[in-house]
């Protein structure tokens, strides 16, 4: 069977590459007559495995020896209670969220349950179709939380607040797709299964300044600190997730590094774009000043041509296409490893409906 | 490079069709044109694995309706504090554990931040050499937890207590090793990189009918009632971990399930065992007992002999025999997926040692 192009929101495409070294591994790990899934964690082979994959994270963001890189599992529905959990005081704690989509909600009912939640900016009365912009975020909040990128409803934060207190960010949906000044940020996480690597681990990037100020007792696996002060081997690690992490960042680090993805994250989400606003058939959930380069979520303006286009783009070997359950529709999601090719495929589609 | 014998603590060896079948999933997963890494946790091909993976243990377990089974990151670690989060009443909460070795003494110091710890039985102070057996628990707690087999020392528990209230086990060293009456348990949780499969998921098994009685307001992702409820799809799974675990109890399963395992285990202890008591170069750290089917730790009686022994068994193409960085000496960890023929390379060299 052909290669399909595959538009999945996450898990997505990753690198050809990864998945040929990453399945040849598993049979045999650098040579040593071993599985990569049979070794210790803390074996002379995977040691430098995790090593490096916390330093190439430090190397592409351009980030100094006051941040620490740490992997965890649970996913990032983990991180939106290990974040209030090291952040948010024990004593009259307050945070504030900007609510752009489902997964900026799920963060905020999660802090909500150790302390005062202001959402200092939300469009969620209008579906989550913008990025709202209008908001001040002073000193009197232990920190403040935003999402980059929204994948279901296609919309992306073009440039980040100057706020007054610690900045957490999590940027599951887009991380290394385009040029950002990390240091603006104590706190970032993400999901690998995007533009990182495999489902099953989630990445920490932590300024550590920020951390020990809460008055909690942390639960152990939720503590930021434990964590970076056993090198990310507090317990077991994913092994194979954090591999197939690491495979995916040389890979993204030996083609232009981030500044090489965004010009062909650009490229891709322009063709795509420059379809929908051409073509009358289609048009986006969101406004044009808030669209996402990751997540082009989108819909027919005539019902009556779904079948033929439902049966067109499957054709065409396209994949990952459907919208999701809450917004219906459709959604392109084009990840850093998805070829320009294959947007040409589905803007070929769309042409040819009629 | 042949194959060597892989004596690991955990990650460790695993079926050879295991690594086959993954390694072939991650380039083309069920002919489908895409890889297993690629694809969505919601599509039609990944559900069904989730909903095996959950069914098999239950088969494996001889367990019915009124247990659940879910698959989450973590690690043991995070069970740690997942048990008394859903256990440990928020008024006047109190638990009973056993301390039977360094994961176990782990387990206590997460209860401790929720609620009143008792530890009925412990053998700390004679290096965790022997299981404790002389203890009672009454319905004045919520919940006992017990650690039914510690890697380090060599020790595992023949015998469950008859306990009267909740009952909790981490199973995660000697899990589908032995036949056991499941239904004794309320919760039993499993990392899987020992029996069950590679790292980076962890399994628990949980009796419905004990959730929903502490009163808190539990984080989300901490909740065992809800990962029930999202049929363990609450947010994204480890999605090649949860895949390469039901392979892995697929070859249990079509190998005579947890009878034949038990068998083949035991068969590898004795062989190993006799060889420790008759050979004078050779003791284990515990009572005997109290000795463990799973990890066998030992020590030379004459040091001098040690450079001998360390040569002898590399040469023989064995990995991962050196004893936990704790407690020193060596340690033969003897899973599911090790065959006996290893055990006899290892017994071979042991009696070659003069």
């Amino acid at each position: 069977m052909s290669k399909k192009h595959n538009f999945s929101a996450g898990p997505c495409i990753l690198p050809q590459e990864v998945f040929e070294k990453s399945a040849a591994a598993i049979l045999d790990f650098n040579g040593i007559g071993l599985s990569l899934l049979e070794i210790s964690h803390r074996s002379k082979d995977f040691v430098p495995v995790m090593d490096e994959a916390r330093a190439i994270v430090k190397r592409l963001m351009k980030l100094g020896d006051d941040y620490e890189v740490i992997y965890v599992g649970g996913g990032a529905s983990l991180q939106f209670l290990m974040v209030p959990f090291n952040l948010m005081k024990k004593d009259n704690g307050k945070a504030a969220y900007l609510d752009t989509g489902t997964w900026a909600a799920g963060a905020i009912k999660e802090a909500k349950k150790l302390g005062t939640v202001d959402v200092v900016g939300s469009s969620k009365e209008e579906n989550y179709s913008f990025i709202p912009k209008d908001y001040k975020v002073g000193s009197e909040y232990d920190y403040f939380h935003c999402t980059s990128n929204n994948t279901i409803y296609g919309t992306q934060m073009k440039t980040f607040p100057e706020v007054d207190t610690v900045m957490v960010c999590d940027m599951s949906s887009d991380i290394f797709s385009r040029v950002i000044d990390f240091s603006k940020f104590d706190i970032i996480y993400a999901g690998a299964q995007k533009n990182m690597g495999p489902a099953g681990v989630t990445m920490v990037v932590v300024k550590k300044s920020v951390l020990g100020k809460t008055g909690r007792d942390i639960p152990s696996y939720l503590d930021y600190s434990l964590h970076i002060a056993k090198d990310s081997m507090y317990n077991t690690p994913p092994v194979f997730p954090v591999y197939a992490t690491l495979l995916t960042l040389q890979h993204l680090e030996n083609n232009g590094g981030i500044e090489a993805a965004e010009l062909r994250n650009e490229a891709k989400a322009k063709l795509l774009y420059d379809e929908i606003d051409n073509n009358p058939l289609f048009e986006t959930f969101c406004r044009k000043e808030d669209r996402s380069l990751m997540n082009v979520s989108f819909k027919l303006t005539d019902e009556s041509k779904k079948e033929a286009f439902d049966i067109a783009w499957k054709e065409a070997g396209i994949n990952g296409l459907n919208g999701h359950r809450s917004l219906g529709g459709y959604r392109a999601s084009m990840y850093n490893a998805l070829p320009i090719e294959s947007v040409q495929v589905l803007v070929d589609v769309m042409k040819s409906i009629n």
